[in-house]
């Protein structure tokens, strides 16, 4: 996977790609040029190996301010339609891309986490935040709908509609305790060993099977529009599918011989 | 928007509606009356300018005893199917009505809160109880099944599957203390701050971005039945869309002159 | 309801079918056998007038160990891919027999309640647990994907996206705390009376309206992948139907005289 990114921070290690946005004195927002090079980079990623699984982390104790007010959102009222669904089509791209791109993804929230910087712990997997993680859809707040890159869509279905549409309609934090009370946040951590305990994580479901955890992110998004009996049949074929795969022989074995299973992918 | 309504009681203050059953003494039944009026009231909403969000509050310490059993139910058992038929298509007519109203509707709910009341409730965007309030789906209790109004396919969205099946199949009182830990409640209150704070929030809500509000109630509603994709590509449009606002530009300009943006809801 | 099964303990009493999985000194495995004479079964209960609640219960401190390792596994190692997605569509027909019984299912947990164990105790329609119960979707464990027999489509109606990602990428026990907190099980009680907590609830529910609570059963499935405008119409339908039959009649009039309603089921 490539590492020659120029517009957030990036680094890869034992197949754990550990993804900050920068500019740590301002939060981290989010740039034209940073929401199109990570929608690229995660796109990228469905066809990598090398990775198996991404930890989206913090910097400086936050974890994002958003689209930049000054970068994104004064150009944004100067555009016309063409130029808005443009943009709102590359941010939506990009949680598409997070969506799709086949390998888990763990967020690792910190601080201030808020508008698109929400969105991308929202599209995550799985979330772990510090008990400063202060959340906020706060799209209304300047003048938006709450309705932001799937947040309408994805957020009822982790925290349920009544709280997703306090969050939406009003833009408040959602604290950290609330957040995991909730279902946002699957473990609330101590802010100095959130990324450690992240990376950790990352290494535990990166053991694999990863071609199964790939078939369980695919499902975990293609199943939401089908009927149960749609769903069922899907997941005979997908698991079916895993059922030829070598780790599934490699599990049998281990089990057999007492061992714990290695697991190479395929 | 019209306040000469005759069924239901109703009075509009600030851009605020707040709208309550009759009859506390029966702990504010409805009827086919107030069904019907209800209905047509919600719908012309849609098209009214002058209410910004909707308060639905309760009346002499209850919020609705639902379909009342003289004046519903029996005439009911001797309708035949067309009539029936057109009975609950009535009924379902009111929570579309409510959901496709355009504006925030928040339920105040004070102590009984069951059948049709419980559907209102339901239906509503947001919800505030007291520690009195006892919200019951009790259709079972009168021989009928926990499919009504939509109870099925919007209940297990707010409080998940297998809480509502509990709730639509026994029909028994959920306390407020379980509405609130299940995200049926976003907020328990004092019974005497109820409708004062409700209000409060309606008014903070109705501050604006209104036309974002109503975007995002719009596609709250609309992305249920939509894949992933569907939705993030229909977010993009919707979101564009409110980026052509005045209140987007609004916003952003107070926001570079440090100010506090007032909204125009265009 | 036939009662001459062979890969499953079965008991009918009072209208409850009590059904357990059998080899308690192996955690109550699943076979080729009992996975289809299971299917099987709850296909007929459709069909069945004489039984009106389902428990499925536990045995001897543990409700299932899944799929036998030996006896399920080893086999599938060996299969060919048509002979593959046969048996995953079978398992997934279990579920969908499940789902489409008719009676309310409530499972009673207890102990080791892992891979299809856990599955069918998500498939069920209420859950009881002990809190010794301990539930995981163990499926990566076996080198493959957390997608079986549709977890990933119905595990998250239940526990919310998050949560049922955690679970199912990692293959971890969910607590009986978790599962309480999270909406998988209704209740925990205590391990010496679950089983008769189980079945008064069952009996409870089986005092009807059982035409009822089929039609809630068919609605809180069939309404998943519906609009919420197709769900109230789907359920205007479904509701009217219920008018029409004589427990509606039979509960207005118990309610007229001030005596409980007495249910027939028709």
């Amino acid at each position: 996977m490539r590492t020659d990114v120029k517009h957030f921070l990036l680094s890869i290690e034992d197949g754990i790609a550990t993804v900050r946005l920068d500019r740590p004195e301002r939060k981290n927002p989010l740039t034209f040029d940073s929401y199109a090079e990570l929608r690229d980079w995660f796109r990228d990623l469905h066809y990598a190996d090398d990775v198996k699984a991404v930890v989206f982390a913090s910097n400086g104790g936050n974890f994002s301010s958003g689209g930049d007010v000054h970068d994104i959102i004064g150009p944004l009222t100067r555009m016309n339609m063409k130029e808005l669904l443009a943009f709102t089509r590359m941010t939506g791209d990009l949680v598409k891309a997070i969506v799709n791109c086949g390998k888990p993804v763990i967020a690792a929230v910190d601080g201030i986490c808020v508008g698109a910087g929400a969105i991308i712990a929202m599209a995550s997997d799985l979330r772990m935040g510090t008990a400063n993680a202060k959340t906020a859809f706060l799209f209304t707040r300047v003048g938006l709908a709450g309705c932001d890159m799937g947040a309408c869509a994805i957020l009822p279905r982790i925290i349920g509609q009544g709280r997703a549409a306090d969050l939406l309609y009003t833009g408040r934090v959602m604290t950290a305790e609330e957040g995991e009370r909730w279902g946002f946040f699957n473990r609330i951590v101590e802010a100095d060993t959130l990324e450690a305990e992240a990376v950790a994580w990352a290494r535990k479901i990166a053991e694999g099977p990863n071609f199964g955890h790939m078939m369980t992110k695919t499902m975990l998004a293609q199943e939401w529009s089908m009927s149960i009996e749609q769903a069922i049949e899907a997941e005979a074929q997908a698991q079916a599918i895993c059922m030829q795969t070598g780790d599934f022989e490699r599990a049998y074995h281990a089990f057999v011989n007492k061992e714990k299973p290695v697991f190479e992918g395929d």
